[in-house]
């Protein structure tokens, strides 16, 4: 390939960016990839791994492997340390880019408001590692409270806390009142997984805020039949080795998962541009970014309004991004310079909350419980498209329905923080 | 369960411990099994988890889930800091437990031959975690390669080494060859995966030195075929960061795999009994410890002499022993207090090497290539028994072996050692 066509640098494999990469397929250009991952993820079923229902190499593949066949793609496992808006380069911890494109497609991770050390307690669920990480705790917690004899220090163990009411939050807590309740049961022979409380606690008004009040409250119920106990209007004020304080009141929990607020990546505060509060980057309609009209900003990294309101921060929004912003680069580089602005189009919002219940919003079409869990289902194992995994996911799960069974349920690895669990 | 009923502690929930714990049920006794990790491990498929063949939870299932029907076992995830054997007693990390009788299983590790120093460098393939470090390192390989511009120090990253040549090296060195040349085919844009040389090390005249020379010379053949390097009668003498030294010559590798010698668990030195050159206890013939018939030894950690020649340290024979103690300690517990030796039965043996080749050794009855190949995959698939995985597996081969893709290619974690990868 000729070192003459002209060079489009994408940060970051997720939705986004990969999306891009698959829309500029055929153009006259040198493409480079970088991930600091060498897999894309698909992250709507994180919290499956992190629940011990899917194995990792399920819901990941390898960006080059995905690529493959896309010659004018290179893709390349490297952090971004800087980015050279005047010189145009990008500084990764290996090498140097020089681009004629840039686009900046690094997401978002969960946000501590201002109290990042809560981080080492509290583990949020964005990457692979993070998942493996909280499954390693999850199921460590049972095994510790099988061998306490101090019924408060047990207790302690035996309760789970997940901060944050979103849809992460929602899908964490119920598939932990599951494994709780039944997946667990009659294994042990001193502590009693039933005796397991599962705390979900939002700041806000209800869960699932994102959608119609109407559902927040049916999935409330569902979650309060799985056995969640559901605290709306309670900011966490604390948060250590023992337990969290929500204002006033203390919990003494050993297992404490983080689901709230939304962090940007870093980087785009190397952008130059305004952000918004969370630190996404305000974007112009094309996505391009002020001031310079070969770069774009896609993804969760992304601050767009839409008719009055924030485009969601959602897998489906970073893939129809990257495909617009693909495409206009691919109509610049054959000569068609019109301004083409971003529509998202809102396919629906579903969320599941444990077994067989969820809740669905595609429209004015509102409804919950089975038929939202069945379209789910169908909707994930679609989606997961261009990962060979479809069949051995439905696979799991249709041992996970019969048995009630969760076949990941191992723990590996030392933790992360070094704490002795 | 009244506490007068006899205490049998076991340690270890590998194929001895657990066979033990099986032969057990229904036996009027309290069972304790502890093993420091929450899983029960097919080890003979370890290698294809460091392979990314397979994803951990499909060779790995709960001790808890496995022996959750059997009412007079408790699983405690824990480690075995010392024993008493005056006073009956085992002290773990957590508690103390006091024994009627104890079954010592906790296995081997791979040998450094007094240079434990190597094991940063050269990690051995014993756990899952082992395993999951190995799959990093050489996916890591490739990327690496990938962004080198150095021709030396490209190569340096696509030559790995693989040292030890019975069958965990040449299962794993074939199946490396096959990722290079096949696997990874088209999906590099600088470096080129079929560059690599895999270079399998063995101190000793052939390879596979438990098989028949006709066998072992057919393997070194189909690994020849492969594209392994096979170096016989080299022992290293040196590993560090770059590489390793055969004797006089030196080897540039940022990849090096251990799978050498015997190093028998560290607790059989707390047993007060001989012990062979790798440190396993030299037993009774009914796998008692001497001076303690309350205390067996069995598995890998045992020392067995059968017929003149050392019963092997293979999966089969660990089960085999695990049954005939728990059959014993049932028939002690019954008034029946004859003697009765062990005697392990050979059932066979094989390995694979690669992609539909492999050697067998059934009693006289000796073969390769693809027949000991379909032998072999039906013998590891029947053996998963107890595991809900069998199908998940199979799937995952039928469709290795269509498409040449390897599932599990994802990199996660960060290496135990610290080491800038």
């Amino acid at each position: 390939m000729p070192a003459a066509l002209p060079h489009i640098v994408i940060l970051g494999g997720g939705f986004g960016g990969l999306s891009a990469a698959r829309a500029l397929a055929g153009a006259p250009a040198r493409i480079t990839l970088v991930d600091r991952h060498n897999h894309h993820l698909f992250q709507p079923l994180l919290y499956q791994v992190a629940t011990a229902g899917l194995s990792a190499p399920s819901i990941a593949a390898p960006l080059r492997q995905i690529l493959r066949h896309q010659r004018n793609v290179t893709v390349l496992m490297d952090e971004v340390t800087g980015i050279d808006l005047a010189q145009r380069r990008v500084q990764l911890t290996r090498e140097r880019l020089d681009y004629d494109w840039l686009l900046v497609a690094t997401g978002a991770a969960h946000a501590y408001f201002g109290h990042d050390d809560w981080a080492g307690n509290a583990p949020g669920l964005k990457s692979l590692d993070d998942a493996l990480a909280i499954r390693r705790r999850v199921l460590t917690a049972f095994e510790r409270a099988e061998q306490e004899d101090d019924p408060a220090r047990r207790q302690a163990w035996l309760n789970l806390v997940v901060v944050g009411g979103g849809a992460t939050g929602v899908e964490l807590a119920g598939t932990l009142a599951e494994i709780a309740r039944h997946t667990l049961t009659g294994e042990f022979r001193r502590a009693q997984p039933r005796d397991a409380n599962i705390l979900l606690v939002e700041a806000g008004p209800r869960v699932l805020p994102a959608f119609d009040p109407v559902l927040s409250a049916k999935a409330q119920r569902q979650l309060e039949h799985l056995g969640v106990q559901v605290r709306l209007g309670h900011a966490v004020t604390a948060v250590d080795d023992d337990g969290v304080t929500l204002g006033g009141e203390r919990i003494a929990a050993r297992t404490v998962l983080w689901a709230a607020g939304v962090a940007a990546s870093p980087l785009g505060r190397q952008l130059d541009a305004p952000l918004d509060r969370a630190g996404r980057v305000l974007v112009q309609p094309d996505l391009g970014l002020p001031g310079h009209s070969e770069v774009f900003v896609l993804g969760d990294l992304a601050s767009v309004q839409q008719d009055g309101s924030p485009v969601p921060g959602v897998a489906p929004a970073a893939k129809q991004m990257g495909e617009h912003v693909g495409r206009l680069i691919a109509a610049r580089l054959r000569g068609d310079t019109r301004v083409l602005p971003f529509r998202y189009r809102d396919a629906g919002s579903l969320a599941t909350i444990g077994r067989m219940a969820a809740v669905a919003q595609f429209g004015r079409l509102r409804f919950s419980g089975l038929l939202a869990w069945w379209v789910w289902l169908g909707a994930h194992i679609w989606f997961l498209i261009g990962f060979r995994n479809r069949l051995v996911v439905l696979l799991d799960w249709a041992m996970a329905y019969w048995t009630q069974a969760r076949h990941a349920r191992i723990i590996t690895g030392a933790d992360r923080h070094g704490r002795e669990r």
